[in-house]
């Protein structure tokens, strides 16, 4: 009998497939691996949540949930200054990515981003039957001018980026954003820890489209939901490419409370900018090279002690972080900005080992 | 300058979309037009919801969820019989189908189903760029034998049928098996209404996926969860082609309750199998033509008076249906089963129009 598998696409057959980091089970491991934020999210969040715990959340859920999710959009568009059209919901801002990667990319087209940068983009070119390229940042992690990739069917750029934590700026995003001849795709998942957005390039008319995901700054990574915002005309084709409804209805009902609690996102950057402050300061004085960081996590590297015996001492003492190689650059760790307590265990640990 | 539109696949610039069943907000509104359960799910689902506005919730939800799903797939094997490897998870049954689409049909490829079935079937091929061909059932709603389309991408097979009702046995599916020179997708979303269902078929290792949801039997459409069930190293294959993070810890925590409370399943399949058999026969009392139903629906066309004055009347006293015309077939009103007392609203209505 034939084996199902043989009628696979060669593409998927042959594919590694995504690695995400490691997920242990709740308990006295540390993660500072996945930059998910140490603080428990927006106490409005969990009330909509626990609202369905009654009969009248029942009988929404017997239900299928708003296809576009109009009061998220409402309450979005309140919080960002844009409008309600501008935006498009997404069962976290991966399936975002992988809608805009349907609606842009031909099989054979090109994806294109920067590199280092964060690795899905090239799992989301394989699913596609796509070429996946990538440009390598400046050694002061800016895009190179000129950019040499034009033609891709779509170019995607983190920022702030993962794993250096930098950002670009809007003049030298606009200066990509004419040099392209296709859409370019700002990921911000790591914006409501950055000073600024590009949210001003949508207003302006460039073709650029803007991610956003609640699973950093609002705490929120279990509930997966993410959104982009783009032109209106564009985000109407980009619903014909969703399935029709990603997104559940506890979920909205959550993702709508947390942004409409600007007051909570505030708080709680300040606390993790403030943890960001001292990891990155108390690491330079261990020795380690610090890029300086706009996201809840830091990019750093020993120049005496190499990351891969860090990663594995870290590992066995409890302590999960990031190691990352991207050649021909030496490994790093990339550390997720913690609790205080989170951040003085993980410090004392390296002090030790690197001391 | 140029507008960001200009450069989507032309494929998605020039399709029209999947429209879902009208959602009207909660009120006066008789929903019989997109199949829910009329009743609310298992208490336990709405238990393990609550659980989550706590602070060990909050911890949770601050975390990526399992991006496998591993306590839902041991409880889902214990419930069905298969084993966890067997099992993989998905944001609805929609998502899974979008899965195995991506998984075996390259740009260009072919998508078959019978028709009159599951409209979503035609938007998956437009959205993957491949053509979409359909095979009428016969007159009495089985498959032409032999089967005219062996070489598709992909066959999907829903089974019970959406807008009949009617299921195929598992002996004429295990022959279209035999025929085909691709997989097979049993799309079992009504399964839980009908009174077998073809997982055997997985087991015998024939080159079938069979596709559930939560949106129907469980009660649980605003939840959005499914799964599929197959050869566990074709399951590795698709679990690259989904989002790494696909269900909320949420949804995996309730669907992990709701599918371990059976006995809250068969006493719901109990419940609308009656109302369902009430339902078939008063319509056919009122003279309406009635395809004998295996799912949580029933398709009915009255020999003189037309479905679409029929529907519009309905709607104008606020019970919704579904008005579906398949030429060359006349069209039809396919209604869901509701409480009883929803059915006695809409029996009341038609006997007021059609008597």
């Amino acid at each position: 009998m034939t084996s199902i598998c043989s009628y696979l696409r060669p593409d998927i057959a042959s594919m590694a497939g995504y690695t995400p980091g490691e997920q242990p089970k709740v308990g006295e491991i540390l993660k500072l691996n996945t930059n998910e934020n140490p603080y428990p999210p927006s106490p409005a969040a969990l009330e909509a949540i626990g609202s369905f715990a009654t009969p009248r959340g029942a009988e929404l859920l017997r239900r299928y949930p708003d296809p576009v999710g109009v009061d998220f959009c409402k309450a979005a568009a309140g919080a960002l200054g844009v409008r309600p059209e501008n935006i498009i919901i997404g069962n976290g801002s991966d399936d975002i990515l992988t809608i805009l990667t349907r609606a842009f990319v031909p099989q054979g087209g090109t994806i294109v981003s920067p590199t280092p940068s964060y690795l899905l983009y090239e799992t989301l070119a394989r699913l596609q039957g796509a070429r996946f390229v990538t440009v390598p940042f400046t050694d002061n992690w800016q895009l190179p001018d000129p950019w040499p990739q034009r033609g891709a069917s779509i170019t995607f750029l983190p920022n702030p980026n993962s794993p250096s934590g930098t950002v670009l700026s809007l003049d030298s995003i606009r200066r990509l954003t004419e040099q392209l001849n296709g859409p370019l795709i700002i990921d911000e998942a790591y914006a409501d820890f950055a000073d600024g957005n590009a949210l001003e390039l949508v207003r302006e008319g460039l073709p650029v489209v803007v991610t956003r995901t609640f699973s950093k700054g609002y705490g929120l990574a279990g509930l997966r939901f993410g959104f982009a915002v783009a032109d209106p005309t564009l985000i109407s084709h980009l619903v014909k490419v969703k399935d029709s409804y990603n997104c559940d209805t506890i979920s909205l009902a959550a993702a709508t409370a947390a942004i409409s609690d600007q007051h909570w996102l505030l708080e709680n950057r300040r606390l993790v900018l403030a943890t960001r402050a001292r990891l990155a300061n108390e690491l330079a004085n261990l020795g380690f090279e610090v890029t300086p960081s706009h996201a809840n996590f830091v990019w750093c590297r020993h120049p005496s002690h190499p990351a891969p015996p860090l990663y594995t001492a870290l590992k066995n003492e409890g302590i999960l972080v990031r190691l990352m190689h991207y050649p021909p650059h030496a490994p790093g760790l990339r550390i997720t900005v913690g609790t205080e307590a989170g951040t003085s265990r993980l410090l004392a640990a390296l002090a030790r080992l690197v001391g």
